[in-house]
């Protein structure tokens, strides 16, 4: 199933995807929400980010290749940091970039939904507390990162965390192409068996640390090919089996 | 004023404490909430953690006596992490050490409780934002804050940020005692006005980076005196015009 959050007359309510029609959730699909019987077009109606997340728990250097590109070892277990919820945007929407920063990067990842509350739940049971999955952009102040030491502000600005266009439940997470591309150029170009961790592995990991709650978000870490963003651009992750998530990029206000 | 959550018979509410007695609000003290005429006794309730953030946005290195005593330099500007709201714990709640640490210690801090959405706020402006204040404790593996590099794991363990036991509202945060008590024995000791970086300032400048949230919160840093926790230790951090905050440590399940 496609889950989408649509607005529509300034109202957001949740969605299931059919083609260009969808059928309304009664309830959040995070609260054993079943759908209604109408089938309804939704092409006048505008995709929002499909989360609103506690937290969102992000996973650094999950691909070798990626790590071994800005000079880090690989890691031994998962580098986990926290990005607010306050940075969240949605399908459509504009980074703004920052006059704090020369240099503002794309990172193409796959995001966990999580579907219920998880602690300390084992790699074999781990799927079974995944709601589905969608695409997230972990974008990053690269200069202030290396600065600040701690990486919550280089990339935790607002507009900071594009997150969509929905959220897909049916899915192998274990070998998807994840792309990000950027004005119609290929930028990054993985796929998630290149993981060092796999998602039953940090899903597991993560829960040992934080409870998580529906509707959390776990963000997998992102492939090489990381670059600069600028004024101007559109910039695109595509992952295999979801879709493609597209935000535009602005000059700070 | 004093903002409170009680607990009785299962169900929390928001009151405003007068003594040993309390008025509900009808509303959340976040909603332009006003409080009720009934005067009624509280003594037979719980207090439990008078928040639920967003995001709660952490100051490292605040003081300089404790950025020394743990062989940091000083720094230039505010140095922020986040721990994740699946952290908090109450009053009389017990914090949980972990198997995966050897070294896990307390850090005693005034909380900054944000009133009102901030965006870019000026530090002129940035104290009327505020709802008010309360204690936490930063608890930290400290060998695991080192050993991953960044601090969110190590900070964000369930149980590691207890919050409490109430907001005081009308509060002047630049010159308090800040204090904690372990077993009687006092470990830290000092004051809100060593601050390498003033309430003022902090809210001003994490504003820059992240939306703060009503309900959102800072924690501002800590006194030199860190040190470890034991099972069965009762800990307690003291703020001047606040009050103390008490949680006990257990082993890990």
């Amino acid at each position: 199933m496609r889950i989408a959050v649509l607005e529509k007359d300034g109202r957001r309510s949740w969605y299931a995807l059919e083609g260009q029609k969808a059928r309304r959730f009664a309830r959040s699909p995070f609260d054993g929400g079943t759908v209604e019987s109408d089938l309804v077009a939704w092409t006048d109606a505008e995709l929002r980010a499909p989360v609103a997340p506690s937290k969102i728990v992000c996973v650094g250097r999950n691909y070798a290749a990626h790590a071994k590109e800005l000079g880090n070892e690989v890691p031994t277990e998962p580098l986990l940091f926290l990005k607010p919820p306050s940075a969240i945007i949605g399908p459509g929407e504009t980074v703004v970039l920052r006059a704090e920063s020369d240099k503002v990067e794309h990172e193409s990842e796959l995001a966990v939904v999580i579907g219920k509350r998880a602690t300390r739940v084992s790699r074999e049971e781990a799927l079974s507390y995944v709601l589905g999955y969608t695409c997230a952009n972990d974008v990053t102040a690269r200069d202030l990162q290396k600065k600040d030491g701690q990486w919550s502000r280089a990339k935790g600005f607002d507009t900071f965390c594009p997150v969509g266009p929905w959220i897909e439940t049916d899915l192998d997470p274990s070998d998807l192409s994840v792309k990000c591309i950027v004005d119609g150029q290929v930028r990054q170009d993985g796929r998630t068996s290149q993981m060092i961790f796999d998602v039953p592995t940090l899903i597991a990991y993560v829960s040992r640390a934080f409870t998580l709650e529906p509707g959390d978000l776990i963000l997998t870490g992102t492939p090489e090919g990381v670059g600069p963003l600028a004024p101007g651009n559109r910039v695109s992750v595509a992952i295999e089996k979801i879709g493609e998530l597209t935000v535009v990029v602005a000059s700070p206000a």
